[in-house]
């Protein structure tokens, strides 16, 4: 497939968004931008699925949820990272930004589902989805951004800039099986 | 100030949300349901301040928050418990609800900033409010429902069928103090 170029999409947000440092630290043959109604196609979900179960909902259903998260305002940024040798999704990430009232009705980044195609792992495109992550949620105004992860993952973290805070706690729905995340 | 009953507020979501278990077991002086528009003036900030930095950002400016968080589709879910006896708030938190692609579009719920005023501490306030708000989260579709806290709360956090997961870690914005949560 041929290098899709950003223009002829349509994006689930500004694309100028996201910071031209992080653009400028990846493989010349690698591009960052917002996911694209499209990327059904370019294989997202088989690069969320490294992370944990992720049937294939059909292009259908996954355009949907693409048009919710968009219609959602100023709440859902998710990124991708795209092959321009392929067209194909190489790496995923996103962060949700939370509106509360205390901190002078602050707003919290929460970032998620971080996930990168395991051929593609240890050229630090984790790290630069994390980064420019970061940077789209302290634009927006969150004085925090937060994310969960395993404790093999903290040195990595901490590299980034984040510091330990507590534990996360979760309760699985009655009959969904425990599955951790990997 | 005499207690108002549901019917003459403007509420965030709809009542009949909150299971009838949680209710019944509240003491019957005090009274669960969603936070209402006018809840500026029954002492939400009052409550939410033993959290963590919670400035008066006066009514106006709370009631737009309020409306910007309604108006946010099937996403924000935020209880208060009042004292019948003085129409003020004793007890708050809230779930938001994150859409996901992987999992089959699923969906996780966010418990956040569960708070009881300190003089109502001990009486299983905060109990009820996260076993509503799991409820919540539950029947809202989530396959699971997380919440971060410190070391000395997972032992009341386990009792209440949650179980560790992860390490949240956190990075501030430049410029705003890191302020630990109590």
């Amino acid at each position: 497939m041929p290098f899709t170029p950003d223009a002829a999409l349509d994006l689930l947000f500004t694309e100028d968004l996201i910071p031209q440092h992080v653009k400028n630290e990846l493989p010349s043959e690698l591009h960052i931008r917002p996911l694209s109604s499209t990327d059904y196609g370019r294989g997202h979900l088989s690069v969320l699925s490294v992370l944990t179960q992720t049937p294939d909902v059909g292009a259908a259903a996954w355009e949907s949820q693409f048009h919710t998260l968009r219609s959602t305002p100023a709440t859902y940024y998710i990124l991708v990272i795209v092959s321009r040798d392929t067209d194909q999704i190489v790496g995923t990430g996103g962060v949700f930004i939370e509106r509360k009232f205390l901190r002078g009705l602050g707003r919290v980044g929460h970032i998620e589902d971080i996930a990168v195609s395991h051929g593609m792992q240890g050229k630090k495109l984790g790290l630069r989805i994390i980064q420019a992550l970061t940077h789209i949620s302290e634009n927006a105004g969150c004085y925090k951004t937060i994310l969960n992860c395993s404790d093999s993952n903290i040195p990595f973290y901490e590299k980034c800039g984040f510091e330990k805070r507590e534990k996360e706690m979760a309760k699985y729905a009655a009959g969904r099986a425990h599955t951790p995340r990997l």
